[in-house]
């Protein structure tokens, strides 16, 4: 059974919980999505959680944990999603809007407050709740735990979207949900609404830029739009910072006028 | 079978230890504890495996490989400790301290020097004892070899400890272990020697901070006392960096006095 | 099976190659080599592949992307390569020549243009050929696909090679392959080319440096030469940046000169 983990806690922290879900699921096969969304970053978490989650196979435990909240008494949320296509995922992390727009890609959900402590850890940091409730709580659902056995089903937890992008006329106007590693600008819009084809000439920011199918078509240090292989627009520099270039950070609006 | 790993070897040499481990031990579980720990800082190796060991299952192998001594004539090291709650765990790496303080955080310890050449990797380089001796020896252990099977048993073993933190009146004395990837001042104040509780206002360096229960309570930027994942007082800047604003290094003493 | 994978995607993006890979078979043991290759540095990928592959078990499928020409013309490659002492390996990547000293370093290599589509993933993004094309491609011949099904045999791939050293009386001259994150100068100088013997005085850029067989033997700061675990020699500094000391980056040509 796979279990992948999503968090901000760097490096070291996130052994602990793989130590954890061994000792309780010692056939689970444990993917690491990323340690490095930014710092308390929510929004990110949730984008990189959406992009990745549906690539792995049915009764996948995915746990996640940004947790500004962590300690306070935001809940700890357990989320059954499923479709046809991708088959039934599992969800465990905080109550913050986290889970939720991967969770809405695979398909239906069902969402429980957990409230079993007897599945948690015997002693609850208030700092580490990845380690001493999501990670056990998720080890226990890799086991073959039912999920209505985390604790009672809840409608009211805490949504979160990346916006809609608009489309008038010639411009697409969105909002930046993320920076990558690479300074890579990951927009909340969407191949369709975006509509550019290969050699469409777009204005960003006051430069022009050209639309590519993919980095092999520009020069190093050239600025591109493209559609990232998560199905959004984004804007890159070949080798290069597009963050830097266009001076964007995550949160802000972008407006991509298309010239000819 | 988990294996752990633990080095300050960065980038893709690990790799080279897994496909070694891996070649002898199939079914190994391989997990990264960090390969980042500081550059030859066995202090901080040894803290970061203290602080992970114990949370993985009976069983579990440890490799751990910060060895600044390497190629000269410190001696390979093979370690089992046990206890009641924790089960066995196995470790093994260099003997100038490193595994200790995890090996007794987990039980009563027997030390072995690895003498045993016939597990070695047929060449042995004198820089990489990581890949041809911690880790086939460590993927034999986990495979079931008894670990007397490795050399003899030594008592003379390299010692590390990361000193006792004093309390005086209101004020506790400590110091810096480590500062972890965000920053984080790690000392060697345990929970019951500090004795704060949530709401205390505490004086460090001049400053004036909160002793907190988490993050969750504090702004961005705020400074804050709170009691780690690991149980040590732990000073840090919520979304900041407290290594920066309070200007300490790992090594150094901190004084911290309750105000009230 | 031993899956391993290599690219200079950085963060979160291998892990949606992982999904795919586990979704195929279930049954893979997934080792990461880096994320971290040079964006786009294809030598340097090469390099890094070459020095751990050997190191696995027979049957490993090594996935390996770095791959600025993603989206153009250029060829996807699986390769078998074998000897008697590594097993038979697979290599499965773009057609730019990163795969090629790798496979020879394991031995008598046979080279298949990917062609068969229905091992792709449905849709195929013009970006992201690591997820939709490679992860596929080398989960299927990790479950046992012949490699033969995945294309026609071709004996026109593009090679890579690291130079040659040449020796000229007392001096060798060589070039850097690659820096490794701790600023590393690893050169295409192997260890029989260069002869030198511990206690030897070289002359490297006007400086003098102690050849050393490990960095036990040398002090905090100061530069050393050395025969690195990949078996070529290698300048560093112990615990500072040989790069920045040198002044040398990757495909630079570097003279060493014995003094005595």
């Amino acid at each position: 059974m796979v279990i992948t983990l999503l968090s901000d806690f760097g490096d070291m922290y996130p052994a602990s919980m793989k130590g954890v879900i061994l000792s309780i699921n010692p056939a689970a096969s444990i993917v690491d999505i990323s340690h490095s969304v930014p710092r308390h970053d929510v929004r990110a978490g949730a984008f990189m959680l959406m992009t990745c989650a549906g690539y792995f196979p049915s009764s996948t435990v995915h746990i996640a944990v940004v947790d500004p909240g962590v300690g306070t008494e935001r809940r700890p949320l357990a989320i059954r999603a499923e479709s046809v296509e991708a088959g039934i995922h599992y969800f465990v992390g905080p109550d913050n809007g986290l889970l939720i727009p991967a969770a809405r890609s695979i398909g239906e959900l069902e969402a429980y407050e957990i409230t079993n402590t007897a599945l948690f850890r015997n002693e609850i940091s208030s700092t580490f709740h990845g380690r001493d409730i999501f990670a056990p709580v998720g080890a226990h659902i890799s086991g073959g735990l039912r999920i209505g056995d985390v604790g009672g089903r809840i409608f009211d937890f805490i949504d979160l979207d990346f916006g809609e992008a608009k489309k008038k006329d010639d411009s697409v106007e969105g909002r930046v949900i993320f920076i990558d590693s690479f300074g890579n600008i990951v927009t909340n819009i969407p191949s369709d609404i975006a509509g550019f084809q290969p050699g469409n000439i777009l204005e960003i920011e006051g430069k022009r830029i050209l639309f590519h199918r993919s980095y092999g078509f520009c020069e190093k240090g050239e600025p591109l739009a493209l559609i990232g292989s998560h199905g959004y627009l984004e804007i890159a520099v070949n080798q290069g910072n597009a963050a830097a270039l266009f001076n964007k950070k995550a949160g802000e609006e972008i407006l991509v006028r298309k010239l000819y």
